[in-house]
């Protein structure tokens, strides 16, 4: 899969899951992941046949679970936009009521604000240590 | 199943589909539709189980099918954000490029525009008509 160059150059690889490459968003405001198929030419979630569409939010609800408990939300955001980056990609994204955004959307929010490079791969060890946990699920 | 407040006041019963009741928003600057499953005590997507989870993004899909060929949109847009309203409920949302959001989110921007009361029992007249023809997809 070509993966997009606003995608690449927002988010830092985490996992490849069955279906979907799990990318980290490289803005420390929000605790955020991408979960983007590995199909060409997808843009809508319709755009995947039945079966990758289950396994797609069957990856989201896992990951999410996953991100909720790890970073003690208090809301998961599941959502896919595409307004901006044609190649589907769903965001799953944890909220806390004292976030920047709080209770708006993540999306169109200022400015993001890279990690601190030894944060983006501590958050990046901290997830792959959960996701280990939860193959069995994946 | 008891509907939260908020959405029963801003959003107009459209169908009661296998899992979900659909329901359009009454904001006549976006084609916005909501899906709440008919489970009590839901805020999360992975609160349902995942036979209902299949379900709720199977009915997701077929909708947001049909209200993209129906408005002619430019893409849907699909989301569980639930930051004000705790009731799980997942918006699909018709995007065009040059609605009053594009391409910013939906959520949060300025004041909803109610349809005038014969636009909005129009509205909703399509939407039947659709779906009645999707009904062996559901």
């Amino acid at each position: 899969m070509k993966l997009d160059e606003r995608l690449a150059q927002d988010s830092q690889l985490v996992a490849k899951l069955p279906l979907c490459q799990l990318r980290l968003m490289n803005d420390a405001r929000f605790p955020w992941l991408l979960l983007i198929p590995r199909r060409e030419g997808a843009s809508e979630i319709f755009d995947l046949n039945e079966v990758d569409q289950q396994r797609l939010w069957h990856e989201a609800s896992v990951v999410g679970q996953m991100l909720k408990t790890l970073t003690q939300a208090d809301k998961i955001n599941v959502a896919s936009l595409g307004n901006v980056v044609a190649q589907l990609h769903v965001h799953v994204v944890a909220r806390r009521h004292d976030d920047a955004a709080w209770p708006g959307p993540v999306w169109g929010h200022g400015e993001g604000q890279p990690y601190a490079p030894d944060r983006l791969e501590d958050m990046r060890h901290s997830l792959l240590v959960e996701l280990e946990k939860l193959q069995p699920l994946l």
